[in-house]
């Protein structure tokens, strides 16, 4: 592993982003985020992914120099047409005027289309419970679910997030699926076997062979009730114009920006009662005193960035100047 | 089975509601509730249920002649306190300004406290489906399940139910639990066993004995994903003052009203993309016809209203005056 400071970890974030064609904006959206899943602990989506990102943008299925279209001609609804850039840039771009809205009236929405996929979703719930407010976030994906039993691959893994203000804020983020994704694909690069209940051949029978999972489709959690959750975050996250999951091309292979969306709902807890935070904390006090649980608070505080020595060095390389051919 | 007709089916609960002390806006709104269900197949929170507020009528769990206070202080925001009565009619009374709220910011939320528990979640939002909106619905109740595998039951079964428009609208409706807690009560009345991840005994281990697990706690669907979820639901309806379930006294026997919430969100589909609701069809359609998917439309469109002898019966003596003594 290397040992690196925050300064420096960004430093490298952006050059890499920069120079897999990124502009000023997507550097800086994209930066905080990759460092802010590193700080929560949650690698999966934060180096590791930006990986996925810097490849995305060298291939065409990001557009490194988006101009999000915002428009809030309801009071409490905003939407950015994210211009086929990242989610991030979009709801740097948004969110003003969903701050703006969610003081005013209590509630407001986010609605992002024309993006790719969210990254850590908990980015953008963190991020508003960070100013107060209660934030429940939804997305959805590029197809790797199959859901209600269907032998395909039709919906994504659509995340759910959801966070509450705190020192620091409580977080909850989960994918609709029984298994992340991303551990299918490190299971199948391990060679490792998988338990029957995570994921589908190309056939649609349940398989323990990571590798043939890769080429099916991953399961939701909870049976029915998961795979209606997993239809209702779709639903909500393709309200402004956003992708079906099924019609959206793969986030990691091919030129085709995949057009996925996000749906997210601020509320100011001011607007619905006085005490609505201290009434939280002290439940939150007699579940940990009691039974040991700790809502949200199952995220790390990583005080050093850490980088296997492979990934490291492959975030050092996208950064350097492409030599002269 | 007692076939009946819809109208003699609303007069027989209606008179029951006032009997049992009910005013005319708890008969109308309860009513109307009751039948809803009925028409949709979904009995055990039908007529079946009605059994139950009656008896909270009758024992002060319920106040017949409630005054709700709906509050409109920020523009997208609607609280009501319901004043101990039903859900039902606090929603009746807050539903203008929500209606209002959501035409003119395209999102709103009304967030109910001090009520009943909500009885068939899908009413609300299956009601704001029919006024072409789309609808998410989330609700807390008394004490009933255990989350993250505490011995006790600290959470209601905390259902969430969605719904969108169409002819007719498209529901979701389903608990946080693993089994509804109803089957449990039905199967310990017939003397049956369940399978082992249902609930925990008294003493918070896994039990095949259904009386046992009366006196314990339903467990949650989905493992921790579903306590996940079954928390942010219940945070999501206590947000204007409502109890936590652990705090909630027992919906069925007892003097003292539950006074648990509800967290309902409306969405104006026009308020994101024009096409929304034409872009939903087309896809509902693909899915129903290459995988027979039909998102929603799970729940039955019943004729003519049967009832099980016993409950008829039931219902029928509900309403009959009392005997002078």
């Amino acid at each position: 592993m290397i040992e690196l400071d925050w300064d420096r970890l960004a430093s490298l974030c952006a050059t890499a982003i920069t120079k897999a064609g990124g502009d000023e904006a997507t550097a800086a959206a994209l930066t905080d985020a990759v460092v802010a899943a590193e700080r929560r602990g949650n690698s999966p989506v934060g180096v590791a992914h930006l990986m996925d990102y810097l490849d995305s943008l060298r291939c065409g299925r990001i557009n490194g120099t988006p101009r999000p279209v915002v428009r809030n001609d309801r009071r409490s609804v905003i939407t950015a047409a994210a211009d086929d850039g990242i989610a991030q840039v979009a709801y740097h771009a948004a969110r003003p005027a969903l701050l703006h809205a969610v003081r005013e009236c209590g509630v407001a929405v986010l609605s992002i289309s024309e993006s790719y996929t969210v990254g850590e979703l908990g980015y953008y719930a963190f991020d508003l419970a960070a100013e107060g407010l209660v934030a429940l976030a939804a997305a959805n994906s590029t197809p790797l679910m199959s859901v209600y039993g269907a032998p395909d691959a039709i919906a994504g893994t659509n995340p759910l997030s959801f966070a509450l203000p705190g020192d620091p804020p409580r977080l909850v983020d989960q994918a609709s699926s029984a298994v992340a994704w991303v551990r299918l694909r490190n299971a199948a690069a391990a060679g490792e076997s998988i338990p029957p209940d995570w994921a589908f051949d190309a056939d649609g029978n349940p398989t323990t062979d990571a590798k043939a999972a890769l080429l099916g489709a991953v399961l939701p959690f909870g049976g029915i009730k998961g795979s209606n959750l997993a239809s209702i975050i779709e639903l909500l996250a393709v309200l402004s114009g956003a992708s079906f999951s099924i019609d959206a091309p793969d986030f990691a292979s091919g030129d085709t920006p995949p057009r996925v969306g996000m749906f997210l709902v601020a509320l100011d807890p001011d607007a619905f009662s006085a005490d609505y935070l201290d009434r939280v904390d002290s439940h939150f006090e007699r579940l940990r005193d009691r039974y040991g649980i700790d809502f949200g608070r199952y995220y790390s505080s990583v005080e050093r960035p850490r980088l296997p020595d492979d990934l490291f060095a492959r975030l050092e390389k996208a950064g350097q100047p492409t030599p002269a051919s």
